[in-house]
């Protein structure tokens, strides 16, 4: 019962941080998007390739969040976006007051999109609101296809879920994964998310999400002007 | 300071649970293991190739600790060993106190080896003692060799780690992993680690892992006979 409630106190701290970012980006018209996934996915190879492909048509930048290091803010930055990284020593997810102070480092007025990748974890980040517009699931078909009914939570809760690596599908066979036994498992628990089976390495399937991401740029912020 | 101070409070509850499973465990002259992962690295894979290829040689049970779902207790039954699951109803790692309420259940003096399989998650895991023998990392080569770096915490920890899923490098070269670079980054971070890079799908490497399980089970409970 002691932890229960404490939890809850966290979380109600961690929540009132989450209502002035989610004010602060809604009064300066962006989008955020706060993506959650298992650790090595592949959330940092597809906001790279996002940054890429996008060019010109969304401006892109990104709150890195992670343990130790600073190797996916590296690689955001390599692509051409800003990237602001935070360190969480140990903890396992992103906290809205990290996410308020590094709003304030992001020169947030030449950008039109904030991503924010979380601490690669497929639990924790899925508790702890940000602030974001929306939430995105990313789920590689090497982690096995029993995970959204073992690990709920983000999936029913995700506006998009991005089932990435499917290259590992292919003519080899390697990976066993019932890519419609995942959709049918998520839209139960789920109804209006947007399912985009791709492979962030070779860019399959990559349009569907764009359209999507930029489909949710209209109409999140309809007075925006593009680049 | 709040959260900090909470923790800490948590994590001793969570120590003195721990400490009594490990007398239960030591003085019962049983060996257990508590294996953490991401989700999908092949834990269950791993376990049951391994009760499979064990039979005759060690008697192996396993703690099955998961958000819901029965899924991999149930693997592990079709594999020929008992299992407990326990749900953790949306927590992040299992607790001392659940180990010690899965061990009354499970019949333990027919068994040698009880493996934890913990729930899939990199990082909170490796915060909480069970009154484990040893804990055994895993990393699928498909999570990317950037993983022990960027999630030190079990990597500095664990007495075993087992990189899985090789059969994704072979001849095609679909999946990117410098295994040696892996092996390095960890060994400076744990002389003592044993990592073995395996395939539990098809087998490839299971014989060392086999081995050190072996000499785990002679060094820790020397007075044992083997069924």
């Amino acid at each position: 019962m002691f932890k229960v409630t404490v939890g809850k106190k966290i979380l109600i701290a961690n929540e009132e941080y989450a209502a002035q970012n989610q004010r602060f980006i809604a009064e300066h018209k962006k989008v955020c998007l706060n993506m959650i996934s298992s650790p090595g996915s592949g959330k940092t190879t597809i906001l790279a390739r996002t940054i890429t492909e996008m060019r010109g048509k969304i401006r892109i930048g990104v709150i890195e969040g992670d343990i130790a290091t600073e190797i996916d803010a590296e690689r955001i930055r390599a692509a051409g976006a800003p990237a602001i990284q935070i360190n969480t020593e140990g903890a396992c997810h992103l906290s809205a007051a990290q996410i308020s102070e590094a709003l304030k480092k992001l020169a947030i007025d030449n950008l039109d999109l904030i991503f924010i990748e979380n601490v690669g974890n497929l639990v924790c980040p899925s508790a702890f609101e940000l602030g974001e517009t929306a939430k995105v699931a990313v789920l590689s078909v090497a982690e096995g296809d029993d995970k959204a009914v073992k690990y709920p939570a983000i999936f029913a809760k995700a506006k998009a879920l991005l089932i990435n690596k499917i290259d590992l599908l292919s003519a080899v066979g390697q990976v066993d994964f019932d890519i419609e036994k995942v959709k049918g498992d998520v839209h139960k628990m789920n109804h209006d998310i947007k399912i985009f089976a791709v492979s962030a390495k070779t860019g399959e399937g990559m349009a569907g999400w764009y359209e999507w991401l930029t489909l949710t740029m209209k109409v999140t912020t309809p007075g925006r002007t593009t680049p």
